[in-house]
């Protein structure tokens, strides 16, 4: 067969395994949405039937016979294709890696777990969820063998979700965050405190649903290939290159999370909606880490949508929507949603803290991984960092060690989905990265910020996607960052975006 | 491999099936209801997947070696299992029997088809659907042959919809009826025409759903179980035992269409809810014909639903949803909802001008099968009959002979989904047995419509339940209506209905 037989062998293979894996996200989409509550269990049946198709194929020994005749392709050419071949022997490799008997006890602890952490966590009841916790851990010790030799067992669960890093580039990243972190917490907090009574209150909930849809709209996300829907959970995903959606969850007395969270999911949305058509329906279609992707929503949520600039266009459209904000001067709704504050909740948390939830998060995780911590001893192992790095103490495991899903949602079975382990650490690298390809597309285009307060996003959407979105996975995690901002991963936009924006707010 | 061991295989083969075929349908339901126009063509792509994997799967050889080692067993008892593998071995056998080529012909040519019908319909266009329409009796031929031989080349079809019944059958039963019903709406349209001016106004179109949805789970459809969503055609669907839906269409210058169209929709969702759930994700587990299936969407929406008993109970909440109904006497509204008139259009015919839209396209469907009438020379024919049997004359092609989408839905590939032939003979069984089963009911239940009168549905759904709902296709077509109302299929309870309830009405 020549190459190009092959090659669309290959691509009908995988545009297959798209299919089934898209397929399996439109009836778990129903699940959130609209599912009546009888379905569920037929529903889960058909969701695993789908993964398991999914799986039998991205796993067939004769896709790894037509990679393998595609090898000398991929040599001799450094084209698409090539890319293609590349990604798609990369996936194919690890999945063959992981055994079926693996995926299966991994699928049953993570349903088991998550049924127990749902009742478990209103009721502050970490003992009963230790002994998950501990299988959990297990299978992710047998998860990583898998992929051994490794320099540290968190490097196979950090490769699934954020390519070319290893614990040691995270942990130097991690430390020096840190360092400059806790005392800018610091000399904030001793600062008059920010007021945010202004988004308390009675807030209809289809006009913050209508604003915020009219604000992503703006942003760019296109309604053509999209739809935004109300769940439990706000999340972003997607059917085909042309049918991306999100959700998002209003509250009828606070006015900024529905909003914040639409325009989170809008900045995954506009990433996904921005690839190349041409790579849709192959592994390269999508973004290229869950690091970069993270990015995406902290830039459009925080970085855009946290700015002064934006509200000076939206504020005025805002009080229109919502009179009651009418006596709020522009001034105070803005420190009001830039408030910072020591809180023990992680997804509750702002800018500042927010990193330094999840760098000790990342260390406790590399203490359980390596058997430095024990599970019965997390929650003391909790309040100890909680009061060290940002020195308050949770009032419980509730709202402590019990508080994310990640670590009880089961056994580790690759990429974003849960176990311990390569879990939260591409939520620091997301607030990182946003804050320097920000500054990167300001270098080029110095008339952002004036774009921005007139209601206008294309040159900075433009940007993103000349540099980010288009390649999909075609490039890999660090030649997006490198080729985009001109230099690599590095915590100083970011360091220097705090400093400015909160130096500004705080008169530091 | 015990018995116990095979039936074990043969229930899991059935349910990953069933479950495609339910995955599938959740997708299509995604289509009609929430898809943004973008995500259309990788839709389609992934349906047409998931259809092949379950057709796959369908007519897999190691069904058949399985259904043979079974076919002692079935033999043998008389129980549920017998039943089960006698089903699933018609399923399959019938499935083989048709070449993939074939299948992949039919469906190619029902896209193009539907999409020139699109069009050519509202142009009053029928030259440019004579080339498709020529190829889909082609097609139609070539499928009969794969069931060769039989009596009439339309019996294979018949089968594939109501299982049991002949091309004899139904030209027996169709010419009864056509002699007692052209008469009747003689007589009936003799009389002074009905007033259904009150339909007409502005109706919001959420009071109208929330009316239609009230009176639904009054009927005791289950919203734990289902749910009802707006799509251009209403339909009910199914994606489990226990997620059963159900859409219709609101106009806002309309009161009746949505809310019959929306009893309706769920009489066909009683049934499917009404099954033995130990039937759920087999072959047994849906309505046992789809005759019998209309009987169920008919009789809760003409015989109960436009009843006087119902509206002497429902009524007065009408008017309260709806004040400018305010002036407009019960009897008025019902006079109007059951309007007797000669139109051209199936969709819009009344209970007793209906089937004889029915009649007259099997009669021609007859005939093209047959080569007696050319395609070209259809839409006289069309309009003969229309003079002939309902002493009009349609003003086009476009409400006439071009007016349902059935004959123009493709090449025929089985079951309900349109073609020429096995299309329309349904509907009218179902109005003719909506009847039968009734009147069974109410010799049972002489209360009934004292309860129908208290807005109470509880005794019939029940005996619906037990006598016909909850066997699903455990019992064949002619078992169920023998069984429940202890005759063969007859006009007699029909004609008896329509002669009571329209002598009333139009005092003849």
């Amino acid at each position: 067969m020549p190459s190009e037989a092959k090659l669309r062998e290959l691509r009908a293979r995988l545009l297959e395994i798209c299919d089934l894996g898209w397929a399996g996200a439109a009836l778990s989409w129903d699940q959130a949405t609209y599912m009546p509550a009888g379905g569920a269990p037929a529903r889960a049946r058909q969701i695993a039937l789908l993964g398991r198709l999914e799986h039998e194929r991205l796993t067939d020994p004769a896709l790894g016979r037509l990679l393998d005749a595609l090898a000398p392709y991929a040599e001799e050419h450094e084209d698409e294709d090539a890319r293609l071949i590349a990604v798609a022997r990369r996936d194919f490799d690890k999945a063959i890696k992981v055994s079926a008997s693996y995926v299966k006890r991994a699928n049953a602890l993570g349903a088991a777990s998550y049924s127990a952490w749902r009742i478990a966590r209103p009721e502050d009841d970490f003992a009963s969820m230790r002994p998950y916790l501990e299988q959990s851990l297990e299978l992710t010790r047998e998860y990583v063998e898998f992929f051994a030799p490794y320099r540290h067992m968190i490097d196979p669960l950090i490769d699934d979700v954020d390519q070319g890093l290893t614990c040691a580039d995270i942990h130097a990243l991690f430390d020096e965050l840190r360092r400059e972190l806790v005392p800018l917490v610091d000399v904030i907090c001793n600062r008059p405190p920010a007021d945010d009574r202004c988004l308390h209150g009675e807030f209809a909930q289809r006009s913050q649903l209508e604003f915020g849809l009219k604000v992503a709209t703006d942003f760019g996300y296109d309604l053509e290939r999209g739809r935004l829907d109300t769940t439990p959970h706000p999340f972003c995903t997607k059917f085909s290159d042309a049918d991306v959606r999100i959700t998002t969850r209003t509250y009828a007395n606070e006015l900024s999370q529905s909003l914040f969270s639409i325009l989170h999911e809008t900045g995954h949305a506009l990433y996904e909606q921005g690839i190349a058509p041409e790579l849709s329906g192959t592994p390269l279609g999508k973004g290229t880490s869950v690091g970069v992707h993270e990015s995406q929503s902290r830039l459009w949520e925080n970085v855009v949508g946290r700015s002064r600039n934006f509200w000076q266009h939206y504020y005025p459209k805002l009080q229109q929507d919502f009179p009651q904000l009418g006596k709020t001067p522009p001034e105070s709704f803005y420190r009001a949603i830039n408030m910072v504050a020591r809180s023990p909740i992680r997804t509750d948390a702002d800018e500042v803290t927010y990193n330094l939830h999840i760098i000790l998060r990342f260390d406790l995780e590399i203490d359980l991984l390596e058997g430095r911590l024990a599970v019965k001893d997390l929650p003391e192992a909790w309040r100890a960092r909680y009061q060290s790095d940002l020195a308050i103490t949770p009032p419980d495991d509730r709202d402590g060690c019990l508080q994310d899903v990640h670590w009880y949602s089961g056994g580790y079975s690759g990429g974003y989905s849960g176990g311990v382990g390569g879990a939260f650490h591409s939520y620091a690298i997301g607030n990182i990265l946003a804050a320097q390809f920000y500054a990167a597309a300001l270098r080029a285009h110095p008339d952002i910020p004036n774009e921005i307060r007139a209601g206008e996003f294309t040159t900075l959407r433009n940007w993103l996607t000349q540099n980010l979105y288009r390649h999909g996975r075609k490039l890999k995690p660090a030649e997006i960052v490198a080729r985009a901002t001109g230099e690599p991963m590095t915590i100083k936009p970011y360091m220097a975006y705090l400093r400015s924006k909160y130096g500004e707010l705080y008169r530091l």
